[in-house]
């Protein structure tokens, strides 16, 4: 293990996080609020630390898998313990507890909440909020990757450990302009969306907030009611966009440089489409008696699943109150999530169609053993590897997921409370049903449950590995 | 496909259903009841069907895995329909699909119920009712082989795909003797479980009735308290035989060819009492407040967790008014299971302990790339087809758990009783929480969510593969 670049590259990380710290800092000074100097004071010793920090260049270059996942997992436990301080420092969430949850929520953009009152918090503590999200959604060591000149062949473990889904893969040849690349595109359609929220009537400071957590899929709001006090237009511009971010974002870029016809046969988009129909048409149909006519049950269902599927969270009606078999919809949905290489959580599109066809693969090869088939999916034979990686993923994912519901069930919480709030931070969701359900908040649990959604919620985003090999004794030992 | 022999195993499994019909006419003949009518119309039948239909000799003796597979599954499905007839015939559950329910029931070992008042049963239906939970628990398969001269290598394949756990072996060269002995055990450790009853001081019909539901790892019983009103020292004697039952048979055939020294070497063995160990730990400590002192809360603990990991489903108290927390172990026991090998369902220990292995061993491929090593269970290196079969059964496993959970929604229970029942009809247990915990009854849901329930304990039962390929095409074609 080599523990002179991963030294390196947190130091750089949190260089990186004072100039994240500058923006919530202008928006204090805009509306002159006292919280700002907690910004500004966490501003100061981040850059300092990191400054002074990576002046001792690394011995060696050495860097593998393990190492990316190493770095990517302790990065996001920095961003996390001192991006936690200004909400603490500015009194407005007074337990850190509290603070560091609300943080890891934001930057692996799940948007559970500990908090009852959004209202109440100052402007640059809710901008900083959801600006966690936009952050999360593409992640941070991209963003590095695609800004600074590090040297050595290690950038391919970093993008792979930091980036959603079973296999990432570079767009262009050099991993430092598809990073650049991908950033782009997620710039470019976070402004288009704050134009069309400014347009369907919203404040700039709402648009922006709203956007971040629309683009990270994340799904902190400005005001108590999520997004359900917003216009009709603003909420659909919303659900438009929810999915447009829950794609693969290679898909975009097959359409920049002018192949529609590639970008449309992507599969997983075909399949992440297909479910978000099936879905829609059920609960609509479900719900329908619930609203004024079939228009508004569509409007509101589609949010929903939007929102749900895209693993952001928003609300904009009480899903809690729907009947069992929508709400088991919507759990499903919790659990499939967006496409790879999107900012969503969950499982993946593209792993859930990778299990389906592994096990039709079983069967046929059970009928015929002496018939030879691959699995495909992409237009491609999917390697022994991934597969393997995928079942992999999904046994520590159910492990996980056990171990987490069992553990916060010693707060003695309904089943259902225990099961989706499990279900909603390890898959980057937001709220979940009962007690944790969009009218509810995750303050109902107790500290020690807290810290367990906590790394529930970075397993989730980082996809499991990386937060595992941190727990292995190896990554401890000098060498 | 070689559909002749199918239909010739097919009609020799309708013969050993008459014989197996001949004890509840017996019983009613003691008891003079009616209902003893039903059961000597249905034997007649299936008796007359089963000999004239096998004259037809099979024309082909080729048999591969795919064959097994469809006879087994075949087989059960016949089983169920014609075992259901006489609770229909006789008026004591005048609804078919309920009686279907309950024979399906009873021969999958799950002991889930659609009564609400066991006690207005004949004494012929209730013995018909148990006796299912001892023919389902070692296998109908199993027997024929153990008696008919059957010709052909397709014995194991037959074997294979009725026997639980994710490798079934034989314990001496030939099948035939194999299953000769597994039975032998079966028998004797039923035997001596009815003499054990008999001395705590139940009538022989209790004691028999209540070893076939412990025996088959069943659940039925005879009262509509379940176990509860039995003596303290009858409730212990169940204890250590659920437990007994739930342990892999190849660990008795090893005490009884004096290997003592490898039988207790068993890994899965030691786990599967680990978890019992520590489950009953936790439980006991958080209900102690509920009992007169910690020995009645161990009392009733190791009672249910024993009912519970070995899929049984006996109840001596409402364990549904117990703490979440242990309430969620519980559910995870659910979900683990006995041992492969035994007569209990579930996941089984084995291949709990082996997906286990399976993480820890990539997490240390991660790590060390370049270090070569192998998964080992019960002093063997695992076969990779073993590991991808476990795989491929827990992925189908989880698609068939969301399946049955989205479709029983639509009864508009709530989610913990639909949950809860899946599991319980996966798994093979019998109760669940809520309107299906040990109080409850499945009469609460339509006829349509029964079916799928009905499905799950057939699948849960016979492992899901047999149930699967009865589904594909290729099953159904002529050749």
């Amino acid at each position: 293990m080599n523990h002179s670049i991963i030294r390196y590259i947190i130091f750089r990380v949190l260089e990186f996080q004072a100039l994240f710290l500058l923006l919530p800092c202008i928006v204090a000074l805009i509306y002159r609020e006292q919280a700002g100097w907690a910004y500004l004071a966490v501003m100061a010793g981040c850059f300092l630390i990191g400054w002074i920090g990576k002046r001792k260049k690394p011995v060696s270059n050495v860097f593998y898998a393990r190492e990316g996942f190493v770095v990517v997992s302790l990065s996001w436990i920095v961003l996390s313990v001192t991006g936690a301080l200004p909400f603490w420092l500015s009194r407005e969430i007074p337990n850190y507890t509290d603070a560091l949850f609300e943080t890891i929520s934001g930057l692996t953009t799940t948007g559970s909440s500990i908090l009852s009152d959004v209202e109440a918090l100052s402007f640059c503590n809710l901008f900083w909020r959801s600006f966690t999200h936009w952050i999360g959604g593409m992640g941070v060591l991209v963003l590095i990757l695609a800004i600074l000149p590090l040297a050595g062949g290690y950038n391919m473990h970093l993008m792979r450990a930091e980036s959603p889904g079973p296999s990432v893969g570079k767009l262009v040849p050099r991993v430092r302009h598809t990073a650049r690349i991908l950033y782009g595109i997620y710039m470019a359609m976070t402004v288009i969306l704050i134009g069309l929220l400014l347009i369907s009537g919203m404040s700039l400071f709402e648009a922006t907030t709203l956007a971040f957590g629309t683009a990270g899929t994340g799904g902190f709001g400005v005001l108590n009611s999520s997004i359900g006090s917003y216009s009709a237009a603003s909420q659909m511009i919303i659900t438009i966009f929810m999915i447009l971010f829950g794609v693969n974002f290679n898909v975009y870029y097959l359409f920049l440089i002018k192949k529609p016809g590639s970008a449309l046969k992507n599969e997983e988009m075909r399949y992440y489409f297909l479910i978000i129909a099936l879905a829609v048409g059920f609960i609509t149909w479900n719900v329908r008696g619930m609203f004024d006519g079939l228009a508004e049950a569509f409007h509101h269902t589609a949010f929903q699943v939007a929102s749900i599927i895209t693993t952001t969270g928003y609300a904009t009606a009480d899903f809690g109150t729907w009947p069992v078999f929508s709400q088991t919809i919507l759990v499903l949905l919790m659990f499939i999530g967006a496409c790879a290489g999107s900012t969503g959580g969950g499982i993946k599109v593209s792993r859930i169609v990778i299990l389906f066809k592994l096990v039709k693969y079983e069967i046929s090869h059970l009928m015929h053993p002496k018939r030879v088939t691959q699995i495909r999916f992409e237009q491609h034979v999917v390697p022994k590897e991934v597969t393997r990686a995928i079942q992999v993923f999904l046994i520590s994912y159910l492990i996980i997921f056990a171990g987490s519901v069992l553990s916060i069930s010693l707060c003695e919480l309904d089943f259902t409370t225990n099961f989706t709030a499990v279900a909603a931070t390890l898959n980057n969701i937001g709220p979940g049903l009962n007690l944790v359900g969009p009218t509810g908040n995750f303050g109902v649990f107790a500290d020690p449950a807290k810290w367990v959604l906590m790394f529930d919620m970075l397993a989730g985003r980082l996809e499991i590995f990386p937060m595992l090999v941190l727990l292995t004794a190896p990554v401890w030992k000098r060498g």
